[in-house]
């Protein structure tokens, strides 16, 4: 099989591998399309191991495609079905094993290019917003860095489970998307004028902490699950108890298999069904056919996106 | 009645008032005892502002005694019982009204004065270790700061749920009384050794905020209840979102009733029944007659104590 293969620091391309067969109580998956993420383009850099177990040269942590074959005790699928799932890594390939517990199906009007960029981003902003954080209906959400893929899809998820979004998002030239997701976005220097916030996700990093405490409604939580801006900040820990408040640091890889698999049943529970009636979507920037794979990157890299970067396979 | 009353900023004496008269749902109580904490001390120096609806210049956030009388609608307990609470401020004083539903009954075995220094660092210790944090049998708590009231609570309480407790106690002389209470004390330079724990509960400050992220188990969780020794520190997001872990800021002061009531029926679940057959108990540093409140203030400032002081009424 091809796959993307990272053949040195900052140097991703197709190369043949031999094609993986599927353990006990996996399934191998025949990949159309594969969403890249922040990570790969860290671990293509060399800057962040693989997950053990994954294979350590090609990056992925999504993917969506046909049921190719199943292995001894896979009972939850069979050949030809549509499903899509998060991976340790690997993904970005044209085969790929996969425990089956950990497989979504993909709802039948949605393409391919939509399920390859659907399930990392979707599990990481559901489980911070909803496993994490609790939010509700009525509460106030504010998603800074609201146009990548972590950010449309907790504004989608916010916006349809009742709360009211805020959105910062850097680039004036994506605010009216984000807009359209369901977000009243601001510009990141005047968010504090709308607060109080219940909830706050956080992708841009460091910078924001101190105005994000002092933006908190009381009991507050604040999800941190990006730093691209910076990881350290003074922290105020007298306010911290003054709101009652509560900071987690959170990300999905290096999770337990049991840990994955319940996050893809709550994906199925309470996501699937907005995403098969089309009130969710996934915003898709560009697709690369796999030949093309060091654009891709690159075109991640370039930012001034919305939403994904997706590669897809003949 | 007689009443701790602040006269002006860093003086408390007893002076007389009026009775206070309990209204729709209160109960009158006739105190018996009734315990200092580190926010009464903040608010005799002027530094903290007394809870609204609390009397201004009475202190006092916890009592023991028995009810003297019920306001329209009381039904919980009956003139003669004996109850204890805590309270929004107003309870160093010979009588004070309080809602029912705060109300805890008193062990029958229990004398005056701990019952008079059990509600509110029990309260406190318990809502930040198990409500907040969720501590569990199996896991590893540490506690900072433990020979205080809150501390010497938390120790019992995570040893009793089965957790391994841990201590780490400034002062050398009272290290031997906490480890008796069950936790494995520690210097506090040396607590990072015996790394990693899934809970902290930090009753000293900021200082420790950089080695406490360093010590703790993933998906760890802290919990700051006291700044004393400061409250401003550098916080790594990157080892935040490594770890899964949480920080959580909590106090008691300016909880709604309900939040309050539901503690107490907490407390009386999962609490009265070990302080009930003695295995828990209210470690008391000293009591002092209403007269000598100045010199129990004194007291409480002065440190190098275990547990509670306490007031205690003819």
């Amino acid at each position: 099989m091809l796959a993307a293969t990272i053949l040195e620091p900052g140097r991703v391309e197709p190369r043949e591998h031999p094609d993986p067969v599927p353990g006990a109580g996996e399934v191998l998956v025949r990949v159309h399309a594969a969403g890249l993420n922040r990570a790969d383009i860290s671990q293509v850099a060399g800057a962040y191991p693989p997950t053990p177990g994954a294979p350590s040269d090609i990056p992925g942590l999504e993917l969506a495609g046909t049921v190719e074959q199943t292995g001894p005790g896979a009972s939850r699928f069979v050949p030809g079905e549509r499903v899509m799932t998060i991976l340790g890594g690997g993904g970005q390939a044209e085969l790929a094993t996969v425990h089956e517990r950990l497989l979504m199906p993909v709802p039948r009007d949605l393409d391919w290019a939509a399920a390859g960029g659907f399930p990392e981003v979707f599990t990481t902003a559901h489980d911070a917003l909803f496993t994490q954080c609790a939010l509700g209906p009525g509460e106030r959400l504010l998603v800074h860095g609201a146009a990548g893929g972590v950010g449309t899809a907790a504004v989608q998820l916010g916006a349809l489970t009742g709360a009211e979004v805020f959105a910062t998002v850097r680039d004036p030239a994506l605010r009216a998307a984000v807009t359209e997701l369901g977000a009243r976005v601001l510009a990141p220097e005047e968010f504090a004028a709308a607060a109080p916030f219940d909830v706050i996700l956080e992708l841009v990093g460091a910078p924001n902490l101190a105005s994000n405490l002092a933006a908190l409604a009381m009991r507050g939580r604040i999800a941190v699950i990006g730093v691209g801006a910076g990881a350290s900040a003074e922290l105020d820990l007298r306010a911290l108890m003054g709101k009652r408040a509560t900071i987690r640091g959170s990300m999905m890889r290096h999770r337990a298999l049991e840990e994955k698999a319940l996050a893809a049943r709550a994906l199925e529970l309470h996501v699937l069904p907005a995403l098969a009636s089309g009130a969710l979507r996934v915003p898709i920037a560009a697709t690369f056919p796999l030949q093309d794979v060091a654009a891709a990157y690159a075109r991640f890299e370039a930012g001034g996106k919305l939403g994904k970067v997706v590669l897809t396979f003949a």
